[in-house]
């Protein structure tokens, strides 16, 4: 004992602060374990789904289907004859929403895409259209699709089909309009219905003549391709976007459209970093939806934003969505825009985070921390941080920068309640403002609540 | 005392083994630091160079001219436009070397060449006018240009043109072949041929085109880029390509030529991850160019082997060659073959680790061990060793895994020397018999000698 005390002390602490601080004013040296409690009320409800003799062999079954799906882009197609989209009915980003609920960026695009398809001659008719009802409002989620920010599909708008080529399972996304003043960040002026309506004349019709001449583009090979390049497959894309261009251009040029066509194509891809973000998105939920429905499961299966609330779907308990008011992300604001500009969280894209990817994969994207702040420690962190609530590591996801271990897959609703890490998201952040658009970047976590709502419905489930 | 005994021991050691050794046996913990003497004999060359006054200003001033130095490419021509050479004269890479002394990837190459430009009917005629001197051997180097591996370079082969605008000052280096079987690994039948023959009819004349319509193609603003997304800029350059193609791509489409070549060549390019290999490496020696012939200055500014020798340049001691017997690469095979395939270390890309990229940017391409053999931790440890022996950090090259740092630039002979640390170089490995083509890639060193001598050099002209 006295040998002890001579020596230097070492001490670990975890849970309350107090007895850490103490032995720090004694000039200890401390490391803090991060731990706490999990929050009141739940160690019933953690008691009984970890009991649930089902949970083990459905969790791995969830994590295998998860990893061993492979998504190949097979067409390019307008979305009414996609998902069967028909007039007068538009989808959105998150849970199902209603327009009174709506926040300005969902408002904004939803006004916008009425205006598209010509149901209303202006801002003022199409928003009244939207309150008296008049336009269906559905989940993308609820069509096999998903979509970035406000994730608003209209009949005319064209979008990417992804594939299971085994099962023939299908998913989908809209083409992505570039960064700033642009429909999904609520923005509806008239370059920005110029800029969907070109797209759906040119720019959807050039890539589905590629593609349909190309053949099945497998988009989980160059996903793993990605994360070698220091992208993230959320708020970076750059790789992705570049390999698309390599694998597309070339049947883009032999096919039947005008030179002139074909360039402004490559032209538009080339100069948005962000292009692939449709195609890794759908792929995402491709792997995911595989996992969907098996008994007993705790699997997260969906995490999505409609700008108002966030929601989350779990494997074990179906199609219904737990939900909470959606948080305003922290991070790095274009121009003169501030925090008191933001929207709170919103779009499908959290996808990607729920699939390994995204904020999950954060220490494969060291450089994302120049656009959605933070530093490179932090970036190592988030990912780190997932490896405790996840089920399983993407064997064809591999970070090199952590010796080439696969990225976190497969979140766990009880390991989110016991050790209290919420899965980072790396986000765009839109301006709060119907019509602003973009106004920066950053990150956020899911409201806490989400998960233990989710967790007592597994418990009943349970029994 | 006694206080001191008690605690547990940690020593530090430097030098000899021979302490760190005896205490380990005691069991203490050692940490040893990775330090030499400077080799018997340099002490009073070190001692006169590093006393000239001339040096600090003369090395200050190098680095700046290094890191300001901007590269575009210009165009793309015929060898023997852009660069003046004759018929019956060829280029290598490395120092100076006459046919006896070539080794057989070299050998093969040159038979390549001589068959590609009709001067013999076969190898065996190749062969024999090589061997009587009927055709002129002359170093890339000294005519402004750089080459992979053998570097051959032929009246007939079509090059890119770069140049730093402010200027003028142009450096060039031929279109690569891709990996395998290319005549830069030695190898010269018919196929090899042929593609060289379509290089210099189809992909010359359409990237020709697609540049000049284009416009100058900030080259320095690429590697930039190149190091944020896994790409060292020397074994790996699939980042580089990418964006090479995004860059190029819609002006070629635009172009005279038929969508038949285009597409070919979107596709050659986009086939071939090393493609842009061949702009990284005239841009490095674009930026040392800036730096050559500063008296007083011990700054390295050309590595360069001819797989026979290796040899550099230092801007104080003008085009001088230092030169010492090359060696054989420690690596990874392909196929079938192994270390008794390869030929000593070989081409002018070394230029990429004088200029701060390759080896010495190896933490900013984790994944190229997958490549070039070695761990993670060995990739880091390349780059970390390389800032001790350099003059500065590249503001635009920064590594985003070492929280941003600016790769390590500017080699200096005189703390090679001191330290005993040699820059490390990727590279890839060719076989040893002449028409073998690759057998590899690894990772290797320069012969220390050629510092050293160098060093004397620089003390002799430090009077």
């Amino acid at each position: 004992m006295s040998d002890l005390m001579r020596r230097e002390l070492q001490l670990i602490t975890a849970g309350l602060d107090l007895f850490a601080e103490s032995a720090e004013r004694q000039a200890a040296r401390v490391v803090r374990v991060a731990w706490e409690p999990p929050p009141p009320g739940t160690a019933g409800d953690l008691a009984r789904v970890l009991a649930d003799p089902r949970r083990e062999p459905a969790n791995a079954r969830a994590a295998q289907r998860v990893l061993t799906t492979r998504a190949h882009l097979v067409d390019v197609l307008p979305a009414a004859d996609a998902l069967g989209l028909g007039p007068g009915r538009l989808l959105h980003a998150g849970p199902p929403l209603a327009w009174e609920h709506a926040s300005g960026p969902m408002r904004g695009a939803l006004i916008g895409a009425t205006l598209l398809e010509g149901l209303a001659p202006d801002a003022t008719g199409a928003s009244a259209l939207l309150e008296r009802g008049d336009i269906d409002l559905e989940p993308c989620h609820h069509r096999g699709a998903v979509g970035p920010m406000a994730g608003v599909v209209s009949p005319s708008m064209w979008v990417f089909v992804l594939e299971d080529l085994e099962s023939g399972r299908r998913t989908h996304c809209t083409l992505n309009e570039g960064l700033g003043r642009v429909l999904r960040y609520g923005a509806f002026s008239d370059d920005v219905l110029d800029r969907l309506r070109w797209m759906s004349a040119v720019l959807g019709p050039v890539l589905q003549a590629a593609v349909r001449a190309h053949g099945p583009i497998d988009i989980t090979a160059i996903l793993s391709q990605m994360v070698q390049m220091g992208d993230e497959a959320h708020n970076r894309n750059r790789a992705g976007t570049l390999m698309l261009v390599r694998e597309l251009l070339p049947s883009a040029v032999e096919s039947a459209h005008p030179a002139r066509d074909v360039a402004d194509v490559a032209r538009f891809i080339g100069g948005n970093d962000h292009f692939f973000l449709n195609l890794a998105m759908p792929a995402c939920k491709l792997a995911l939806d595989a996992a969907r429905d098996i008994p007993g499961c705790t699997m997260v299966v969906a995490m999505a934003r409609n700008g108002t609330e966030f929601g989350i779907q779990v494997s074990g308990t179906g199609d219904r969505w737990f939900t909470a008011p959606a948080k305003v992300p922290e991070g790095l604001y274009l121009g003169e825009y501030g925090p008191s500009d933001a929207n709170p969280d919103i779009g499908d894209s959290a996808i990607t985070e729920t699939a390994g990817l995204g904020g999950a994969a954060m220490a494969a994207a060291p450089a994302i921390v120049r656009f959605v702040g933070g530093t490179v420690t932090d970036a190592l962190a988030s990912t780190l941080g997932c490896y405790e609530i996840t089920l399983a590591e993407h064997g064809s996801l591999s970070i090199p920068a952590l010796d080439f271990r696969g990225t976190p897959v497969g979140i766990d609703v009880t390991r989110v309640v016991r050790t209290g890490i919420l899965p980072k998201i790396n986000t765009g952040i839109a301006g709060r403002i119907a019509g602003t658009g973009q106004v920066g970047a950053g990150l956020v976590t899911p409201p806490a609540e989400v998960f233990s709502s989710a967790l007592r419905a597994l418990a009943t489930a349970a029994g």
